[in-house]
């Protein structure tokens, strides 16, 4: 069982109401919906207007894979939090950042990087290419997904080089955009999707759907050693330890 | 369930007996023997004995991951057979190559470099360093792993970079080796594990059968898209692809 | 001084007028002529229709980098050729590979992969963009450059994955493509680079021009230490090397 | 000409005489004696006396490649100029980080991670081993170093996946680590070296003065784009752009 909270900063939904029309449950309502129909997910959702933003103790303590979806509200996270995410990331926690969470303070803190790119709102197409067909957030997907319309972000995208990049996204006003980028941090793994902007109904979408679930089944928690850090004085080697087998959890 | 072939040239089992006292069942057998402690693994051997090397096109057909130990027969593969291994890893197949197979041909012609390294037996202590302790074949380990007497190999090893690093070697004679490798090729996925020489029972040890077991399941195929490929004369824009979803295979 | 040998198979051009028309002086010939304004190269051409396919011994041990042409006679390699710029490219001698040379036997050997792609002639534009603007390949770019007419290559590309991926082109008819991808193998640096289909004059344009010069730059060899290889009897903790310094060469 | 400033804490070598003795002109001033000999470096010093902690602007504006060294003093630093240094390299500047410098505010920045690492003062033997001889920093190398007596290091580092592994140490306690590290970030290239403990005199040996000035070599900031970010409301397919190669800078 792989427990999933969707975070939504969940205010495009309630300001206006074209884009509640599109998501009268919220980004987070819909996709979670779409995760629910796997049985081995067990899924909840939070957001920005809950008691610290969603996002106390209890809650990250409790989820294998976190969902992040934010545009206009980073800033409303507190840095104590964003950091909370962060060491949970790298603590072992799964993070999928979709679409203009690029810019989130959780995910501008595990990178690095400013992590900018270029941006329109045109109504353009976006295909995506699979890029990586043996890479498990492809599986059951064709070799590329259409949009009909989206909007538009283009290279330079300013990340790290992703350890795996399985998708690049065309659009039809001539730009090119890594949009399905894999990152290794500590012991957790990081997706970051481009689509989803809030005017389009993206995540009712069965194949973004199956993306998702694909990538939180790549992201969830594995279960290897905790090493030790910091000052170790006395060489291992002077302490026999010859087979730890009988030691292992399973 | 993932059907495992576990493929052995079976030589030094045959021509030494000092080796056939280590490895009564021979090295395949051991490490089948380890395999067929987990439910989700469907076990079988081939040797280079048997009719086409023990690799027909019906047991490659029906393999999703193939083991490899092979050391003094490497040239008794004919190259066709070699080259069935080959595609079948691109085309989706999982490889573990183990010790000295790295002068094997299938995974030769694999990588495309020379893949000599340094080496010696001098019976040392080797001390196997879990690099990246968020990876799925470290699941269950320890941080280190020691086995007191082992072949040793050194770098230079003369492999393209691998993907991801697992393991890192070091050996009390003075040299390290990058002893997990994990290579994405094709649609298919390759480990190399570099302990196993004939001379020692380590294919008996619960750690290093616990790390071929998490290589089974981390190289077995996806079912992510086949690309179309070669000329394809006709725009893709010209077709009316809007959602591929119901296509989609589970 | 980095001495560059172009190599080309010389088909089209004296097969097809009209080929003939746009590259006169041979495909071969303008690469060399855009090379020749660096002081810093010492330029000469080889081409299929040359003894020994104008890659004799002599030729390959005095070229620091190798850029290479092929299309339609890549069959007309003899393997043992092939076998001699593989080695020589895994001893150090870079190798750029244009165009439609990702199926040529040297290239095919290298990666270890089948290098298929999509493709059509359509006359479409290509617009290719810099990903990874800090790259020495990008140095003296605009952040994309367009083509007005293409060939058209579009993913998947079966390669391995790059070690450093520096270009993505878009198609105006809906494809993507890595277009410019480096690879390290043994101690050698290859890059490959998509434009250059015979039917348009490519490799006169200035952009172009800078791309490749920049990757010859890139690609030359450098000069670490040659390691030592295969049966090292002796741990090398009881050879007394304190400080190695005295014996380098500059 | 290379702009070269060596930072250091300057703390070790004035409050204890015993490293004061061994570096009476401070780390840097060992290291920038060391870079002093390459006539294509223009080299000076800075230490975290100094107004604004030695890293003014006029300083970080006038430095093409960055050299650090802390160990006690990171907290010393204030954000603001950590986060100043982070900009100037995600613009383009170098940035070498020594031995414990691992844990400056800088690093920890532009990594995302916690960096931490095992280790102990126990004099061990250090074995550098050349892990990618093709690489530029093992330039004039032989393929291993060895230091006497340094302190250790051990994995796990938690640093994220190296863009490029030059170096893996072997010490003679049981432990390995990755001590030659590339990273790409933005503009910049980062390079993390793990060598350098106060207590030994390891900046005055050619073969580490070697390793240092490659890695200055290799950081040096490229000239390529600068990509056009954030909003960008006109299609570029409107925009005629057929050959930008007239605007090239040099």
């Amino acid at each position: 069982m792989i427990r999933v909270t969707v975070w939504n900063e969940n205010f495009h939904e309630k300001a206006d109401p074209k884009i509640a029309a599109i998501y009268p449950d919220g980004i987070h309502g819909a996709i979670a919906e779409g995760l629910s129909e796997y049985s081995e997910f067990e899924v909840r959702t939070a957001t920005l207007d809950m008691p610290e933003c969603g996002l106390d103790d209890d809650t990250l303590n409790n989820t294998d894979v976190l969902i992040w979806w934010g545009h206009c509200r980073h800033k409303d996270i507190p840095d104590e939090i964003a950091e909370k995410v962060r060491l949970r990331v790298l603590d072992g926690m799964g993070l999928i950042v979709l679409h203009s969470s690029h810019m989130s303070k959780p995910f501008l803190r595990l990178m690095g990087t400013i992590c900018r790119l270029k941006w329109r709102e045109n109504d353009e197409t976006e295909r995506i290419w699979v890029i990586d067909p043996g890479h498990p957030i492809a599986n059951g997907l064709p070799e590329f997904i259409e949009i009909e319309q989206e909007e538009t972000y283009g290279e330079r995208f300013e990340i790290p080089n992703p350890d795996e990049l399985v998708f690049i996204s065309w659009f039809s006003g001539g730009e090119v955009f890594r949009s399905g980028c894999c990152f290794r941090r500590g012991l957790g793994k990081i997706f970051y999707f481009r689509p989803g902007h809030e005017a389009y109904p993206i995540y009712y979408r069965k194949d973004i759907r199956k993306i998702i679930a694909n990538a939180v089944s790549w992201a969830k928690p594995s279960c290897g050693p905790r090493p030790t850090l910091g000052h170790f004085p006395v060489p291992l080697e002077n302490i026999r330890i010859v087979d730890h087998s009988d030691e292992y959890h399973p």
